[in-house]
């Protein structure tokens, strides 16, 4: 990065690693746009969903967003999830059991912006609740007169690897998938979204249908990434107000003294053991912290001034 | 491609599999061009080839043109034998024993084109034709007296996966080699074409001998090329009438309904089985059809209309 | 490189096998830059460095490099050992045993630009001389006193490729790395330099010393290879007199109608042999001669005229 930067007006870094882009930014003095880290954050795929959500919806506030798949590993759904509550959206999450919503997410979003989500493990059997009930379904079944209130469904792709075994890969795949049989049930105006690639969340017979968005959101992709090239250079002036004001950034937690690293496997900080650790305190939880590179929560039993 | 297709004003399609870029073309708004779909086609190469010809010859009516090499897998040499005969050129094939032309490929080169080529197994023993009876070799070699009749002498690239054993094709080797000796005999006008790359079809020797065409013809690719974006791209209007007119395609034969897939192993139908099949009819063979794809012609026992 | 020089101005090589820039420059109309040949040279990195130390000690004469590393299979170090010697640098070497400059190097660089350089084999322990006499150390290491002289550091990479075992690696390594503390005693105003990328030869905390020159050093490699693709293709023209006046190139010794061929197994030719291979002698030395692509020195038994 050091050498890139003498190279580039701007740096895009997508990297396995999580918080590898804040890394980038630490080090460069050119500006580092994070084009997905890990399973961390993808900022610009949200910058480019919630611009399709605004854009076919009219406004983001107050639209009810299905979030389908794997919402564990998913920093897709992770970033838009951030996003909607930011705009004042509402989540609605639908995930197989163990690939949910990490915990320390939900409380986030209720904490930082008052969105408290529905949870689903399936959207499968479109029985209505008085049936699903009957059919003693154990696992919370997002059922027909719950999906009339979804404005969009944004689903994502579902990885083989993250079942045990084959068996439960194929059991769990109902659980997530749209079809057509399913959108029947849904809205004459309820957009079907993917960040795409997809593998077979999402049949293709959908792509005829009028509420499936995701080539349009794909193709706004282009647009949007323009816009923000052209705000981060400086060649178009937005109207927002600016992003200093707009991130409120705790000043650091001084853990590194005390030998503290970041628990999180996956970050950048553990694989690259040379960084220096950095943490931000969790607001209203003194015995707690947070990675600053990939925002990994973890208890702290050092002192906080 | 649904994605690519807004990103970009034309795609070009080079692909393993043989109708793949027909396929993208159904799917995408924008321009496609085909640079190459496994052994099928390669059309943008047989524009440089004919502007080769047409350039170095001054015409392409009547030009002799000896297709040397694989002419089973060379997509060069299919795409070129159809545009020779759209204008007028004479075709010569000279390939080893297995590796001929198709012969849907001649059939249909003499009922579209009326072009009846001559073929022949080698140009290895550039002996005359009283020397080959003396010799009693059984496959028809291209003598001394026809090779005098070559305006143009294209040579192909041979794969030694396509043989047997090594031993085979060690043996074949030598029947469509081009050497300076072998040049030795033909007309100090004729030129040697190649598509390139090369295995050993071609001596190194022969590159200092001005009939030895092919970095020319190489060259020639970019000038085509850009040529072929500005037109395509409506940048440059050409004289030619519209694609539209000089191609007469047929309305398609429904033979999906009847379950038919295209029998061709490398048709991009049969590896990716989730497309419609498509097929045309063939002009006075009411009992085959072909494929829309690939071009793989076949039998078939359905009424046509 | 034929058909890529009737695609592009200018044609930059980088590739493996030694000599190969110049083959390309051989068979090429247009201008062919190496961008490093094997372990032959990289002038365009040379070109950087000598930028570099003008830039930063305002001249290049006199000025005191000490070339530190793998100087044997290190093309940086070759190139801008003989950068050096044209324009009146000092060269000082520090190797690992068996990764010393080649003797043909030093050789040259006394006969055709009368530079004697020191040789060292480590700068590990930095005893001053005394010190190092007491302690009965066998090998040559550059002490406290002499690095008081060096005005640059030049580091390369060592690849443990190059080692026998890994416990020869191991040992090896403190006799070349540049650590903070090697730096106490340096001057303050001694520079380091990198190529990069590194391995463990120069340790991080070097970064934050204002003397680690090594990341301005690449951040001047785009206005140095600016200028360059500038001057080559005459959009500037420079002050330097024609390259043809600073080069004296000797005519060809012909050996190779005798059925020499290059002994370098990493020289192009020998690899690429269907090349014709091509000599120039050697000044004073009449009973050698010179590969001219790789500029392997070889004993000839061939009368020269």
């Amino acid at each position: 990065m050091r050498i890139l930067e003498s190279y580039a007006d701007i740096l895009i870094v997508r990297h396995p690693l999580e918080g590898s882009a804040r890394v980038a930014a630490d080090y460069c003095s050119v500006p580092v746009v994070n084009a997905g880290d890990g399973a961390h954050e993808h900022p610009t795929q949200t910058l480019l969903d919630l611009y399709t959500i605004r854009r076919e919806k009219e406004r983001i506030e107050g639209v009810n967003v299905a979030l389908v798949g794997d919402l564990k590993h998913g920093r897709t759904a992770h970033s838009l999830a951030y996003g909607l509550a930011r705009f004042g959206g509402k989540i609605t999450c639908v995930a197989p059991k163990g690939l949910e919503m990490p915990p320390e997410m939900l409380e986030r979003l209720e904490r930082d912006f008052d969105v408290r989500s529905e949870s689903y493990n399936s959207l499968a059997d479109f029985v209505s609740e008085p049936d699903r009930l009957a059919a003693q379904v154990d696992e919370p079944v997002l059922s027909v007169e719950v999906l009339r209130f979804i404005d969009v469904i944004y689903v994502t792709r579902v990885q083989k690897e993250r079942f045990n075994s084959q068996q439960e890969f194929e059991a769990a795949k109902g659980s997530y998938a749209i079809t057509t049989v399913l959108l029947r049930h849904a809205r004459p105006d309820t957009l079907v979204m993917h960040p795409l690639p997809r593998v077979d969340e999402l049949a293709y017979e959908v792509d005829a249908d009028p509420r499936a968005a995701y080539f349009r959101q794909a193709a706004y992709g282009l647009p949007v990434r323009m816009a923000l090239l052209a705000a981060v250079l400086g060649k178009h002036r937005t109207k927002a107000r600016s992003v200093e004001g707009l991130i409120k950034r705790p000043a650091d937690v001084d853990l590194t003294s005390a030998g503290v690293r970041c628990q999180n496997s996956h970050c950048v900080t553990t694989a690259e053991t040379y960084l220096r650790a950095r943490f931000v305190p969790v607001a209203d939880r003194p015995n707690r912290a947070c990675c600053y590179y990939c925002g990994q929560e973890m208890t702290v039993h050092v002192p906080r001034d």
